[in-house]
């Protein structure tokens, strides 16, 4: 039997100073039969773990040499890129989403979805790596395995194929792709993705930039997909820039077929892609996560993968200064996420997952706005980063 | 006599490495007449200080109660929120710019050009404040500030005459800002301000918000007025949100026009305003630089005053990856600030002063991406910040 654990002090979500008492990994109502471990939270902003909603652990060059960026300017471009630098740099999936994993738990991210690549060159071999990884790592977080086919399905024979295998050996969810301008045929990629997630009873992710009506039209049919398969709650639209390239009465309308599905949106706030318009999206009641997409990698150097960090970026993106508007943003970053990609056990509520994140700040506008880093991450009522430091004992990476 | 300085293996602007001989603070060719003292850059790269070309150090709300931020989403919104939290709040312009100027310096910031309110109400005391800092603080740090009408100068009478008071107490630069918008009388905001920068012998800086065609009009009004008065290389436009908003041609054509009177363009990439035209502008031959404007104030919460992060704004800002272009905002942030603010003895040639900032990086690329913060600031050949602690003497600040 471990021991209960009493966080003193604690404001969760950044509320008043409460106690929060976890029995077995799960907050329950305090009281005392056992012993207990104290932990003074001094005061420190609580927030459940926060959610990395989309990322891709198998890209991350963090720890590497130097890649040395000489890519060009198109989503072609750097796919290309991404593929040969796979066969050139010989990116461990399994190191990098350790490296990636580590890296970001000091920041508090208890959730991760990542992206996982599924090719004709490759194989498995990605989803294989990431898996072992999920698997060494399961005491510290917990990872979503997306098959994604990030270098084109339908025009790469056997791909599809790949994808069927990839959710057999593990990957939780079906992984699309610009349904027309990768593609070329928007009703055969998103009907054989569907068709995927209906014989697996599997959630749906899909990348979709398509632009301004482009990407309107896919993701109507996206929702009539979702109602015909049943699959509400189950589908989420990674990036939509196209919902930030319409006008008004044309989002209004999309987002409200989004939310009847109950269809997620995930963006990660990049301050060259279009601005999502955040408010409209959540007065209608749509979901809405957040993700740092790729880190370090050959796309772009960037990326941190503080998810609090994120919600700046959302906040800045979109213009928002005041302390209402940036509490939503970390919301996104947490409850949004949870949602989104469809975590139980979620938050401060009795019977919940005893995981939280402590924060040195006065209110979550200043959370958002400064990413203090000396946080102490709980998981399971277990100290796993104490005072910004990776504590405890770690699973060994090569 | 001090003794000479002797940096061992540094890479300036993340050349090869090089060591770097500073004598009575400024680079010199290296001897051995004298006493040395030795400090091993560890193969660091080292850029001469970064510059802050533009922000507001009496603004600044670091140190002090948490703002709680309920303004409006306008110009004029924040504008008056501004006014009211200086009565409110009793923001000391002397205290408030000290605490950011120490700030920054860990970062290596070494100069900073800062726009100090003027109007009916404050008077000169803001003025007052910054100049006793800078007079403080002048063994650490350059300071430029300018007089500058916040509230508006032609709806406020008398603070035009305030304005000429600011520039005879020591203010460095006239401030304008936005002549249609805000002043309502383009012709008669602009004439004003160069005719006291021509009578006082002193630069002039105008904040330009203004959009689209509106702005087009102010910038070539603004570059008539130089040309006019000769005061080509003494003219900044902050912000210039209009060259955003046009197409290439007329773009193409503003910037020639900016170029021709060498009028130099201050941007700082903000997530939600227009992306400017990088690119084109450095092609032409434009000084480009760059500050990060208000750091943690009333107008909204954000900012650090790292000008290697504001590099990471830039280049995010225009979707900008590869090292070329991750290089060319290191550029912005260092050479094409001391441009624009007409900085001397700037960078690393021979009798150039002994400034440098060492930043734990592989290449340019990764110091913008990663932003490390265990930098070495050296001014003058005196070490200021030690692996991101402030050394030695500092002025005491209340």
């Amino acid at each position: 039997m471990t021991a209960d654990v009493l966080i003193r002090n604690a404001r969760p979500f950044g509320g008043p100073v409460e106690d929060l008492f976890i029995r077995d990994g799960r907050f329950v109502a305090p009281d005392r039969t056992g012993p207990v471990v104290e932990i003074d939270a001094a005061g420190h902003i609580a927030l459940p773990g926060l959610v990395e909603a989309h990322t891709h652990l198998d890209k991350t060059l963090i720890g590497m040499d130097w890649f040395e960026n000489r890519v060009g300017p198109t989503r072609n471009d750097r796919i290309l890129a991404d593929r040969n630098a796979k066969r050139e740099l010989g990116i461990s999936a399994r190191r990098q989403s350790a490296r990636q994993i580590l890296q970001t738990l000091v920041y508090g991210v208890l959730s991760i979805r990542s992206h996982v690549d599924v090719d004709t060159e490759i194989g498995l071999a990605n989803i294989d790596g990431v898996l072992e990884t999920r698997e060494a790592m399961r005491d510290l977080v917990d990872v979503q395995v997306v098959a994604f086919p990030q270098s084109g399905m339908l025009p790469r024979e056997g791909t599809l194929e790949l994808m069927d295998a990839a959710l057999r050996a593990g990957a939780d969810i079906v992984g699309g792709i610009d349904p027309a301008t990768i593609e070329r045929d928007p009703i055969r990629h998103l009907d054989a993705i569907f068709a995927l997630a209906d014989r697996h009873g599997k959630p749906v992710d899909i990348h979709l930039h398509e632009p301004g009506e482009l990407g309107a039209f896919c993701l109507e049919l996206i929702a009539e997909r979702t109602r015909a398969l049943s699959l509400q709650g189950q589908v989420m639209v990674s990036h939509a820039y196209c919902l930030g390239m319409l006008d008004v009465a044309r989002q209004s309308a999309l987002i409200d077929t989004l939310a009847q599905e109950r269809i997620a949106v995930m963006t990660v706030g990049s301050p060259s892609a279009p601005a999502l318009p955040l408010r409209l999206m959540r007065q209608a009641g749509l979901t809405v996560s957040s993700g740092s997409d790729g880190i370090q990698g050959t796309w772009d150097p960037f990326g941190s993968g503080d998810m609090l960090e994120r919600a700046k970026y959302l906040a800045q993106r979109n213009g928002m200064a005041s302390d209402v508007d940036l509490e939503e943003t970390v919301r996104i970053c947490t409850f949004g996420g949870a949602d989104g990609i469809g975590l139980g056990g979620y938050g401060f509520s009795k019977g919940c997952f005893g995981d939280l994140v402590l924060v040195p700040a006065r209110t979550l506008a200043e959370a958002v706005a400064l990413t203090p880093l000396r946080r102490t991450v709980i998981r399971r009522g277990r100290v796993v980063v104490d005072g910004g430091k990776l504590a405890g004992d770690l699973p060994e990476i090569e």
